[in-house]
């Protein structure tokens, strides 16, 4: 498939501690969706147990910055609702649910191909970010039902952990997320990770990622040493290991 | 399968902050061990990716108190090496690691047999106590392989969340603890889930549990408020709710 179209915006999370839902982001999701002459919005709310009520609280912020907001779940044509969106918007919760979901009614190749071939805007948070890359490896969640699979939409070449967190000095916790990482790095072949701070997002356009938010992300590659990259980075370079 | 045999130590952790690999266990292993007139240990190494090198380590401190280690690595049988075994050590690492590989070696059956029918005495550690369970949907591990299924080998009918954390009043890293088991609880039928933290173990006999180490433990069981239960309780009633 093509990449020439591609346009995504990937937040590592949809809150930020102190903040309401996506305010964070807020004018980094506008001037994407003005930049693409967005106004209207497919959700997808897969990744909760209560799609309804999900479905009222991204609406409500939606609506508040002047965008129409359809819940897939409504739609007796998942597919056919693919097929006519204007955007995408995918929201965090458990990366499995969301997967196992987009698997059960037909979804993968549909919204792959309006993303990489009609070029429909994707914004992605946490899991929606996850389910983005080329598979749900570098999920934070607990693995609470059991997908077909654990390929996802393969949007980018590359991985993405959400919500990076650094280690802390003083508690043990299990393994640390960089730990987690490098034991995903022994598996032969397996692609690069970004370590996404919470308030960091990428904004993808073809073959150009822009860095956005606050933070540095950590990126990991296997064989080497993490690197560490600012807010406002080109972090292009990732498109082209694969 | 039968219950009455039944002899585990299910720890949440194999090191604690500030302590050697299983020296914050010492004693209850050791008790254990003796209890059931162990002189050898079956390791499981599978949740590592080095099996060779995890092996050394886990010999040295068994080797220490006067075990003698075997790997199941180095046995041209498995399945005959888990029929042999006079007791087994499942260390932790990745749990989906580890579980794909009990399947890909087809001991998930031998492993339970020998458990619920043989009374063979099973230590597992962190992802060592997730396969213990029905189920690794509570791990807290990245799902960096895809085993064949997420049902475990089912030595008792609840699930663990090894390394339990309370969540942190001063950040956001995603979902709490918490959040993630009410969200694992909302799917019809799963059991309770015990939140083993790090310096808990449970030791379970037969049909009775109870619970070591120095913390309390939280328990979440669908539909009803948690509960937290201190060092030295009874938890029998978790193997009576099924
Ligand atoms: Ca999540
Ligand atoms: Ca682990």
């Amino acid at each position: 498939m093509g990449t020439k179209e591609r346009r995504l915006l990937l937040l590592s999370s949809s809150v930020v501690h102190g903040s309401e839902y996506l305010q964070h982001a807020a004018d980094d999701i506008n001037n994407f969706l003005k930049k693409y002459h967005v106004t209207r919005i497919l959700f997808v709310p897969y990744a909760l147990h209560d799609y309804d009520e999900y479905t009222n609280k991204v609406t409500s912020v939606f609506e508040k910055w002047g965008y129409k907001v359809n819940s897939i779940h409504t739609s007796k044509d998942p597919v056919q609702a693919v097929k006519q969106a204007e955007t995408f918007y995918v929201g965090g919760g458990n990366t499995f649910q969301l997967l196992k979901a987009l698997y059960d009614w037909n979804l993968i190749d549909p919204i792959r191909k309006s993303v990489l071939e009609e070029g429909v805007p994707y914004i992605g948070s946490s899991a929606g970010t996850n389910v983005a890359t080329p598979s749900i490896c570098t999920t934070n969640d607990m693995p609470i039902v059991y997908p077909p699979s654990f390929t996802a939409l393969g949007l980018i070449p590359f991985n993405i952990n959400p919500h990076y967190l650094d280690a802390s000095p003083t508690t043990h916790m299990g393994e640390t997320r960089e730990q987690r990482i490098e034991q995903y790095h022994k598996i032969p072949g397996v692609p690069p990770v970004v370590g996404l701070r919470e308030d960091c997002l990428l904004h993808i356009e073809g073959d150009k990622i822009t860095l956005k938010g606050k933070s540095c992300v950590r990126i990991f590659s296997p064989g080497k040493n993490p690197e560490e990259h600012e807010a406002g980075s080109n972090l292009s370079f990732l498109l082209k290991t694969i």
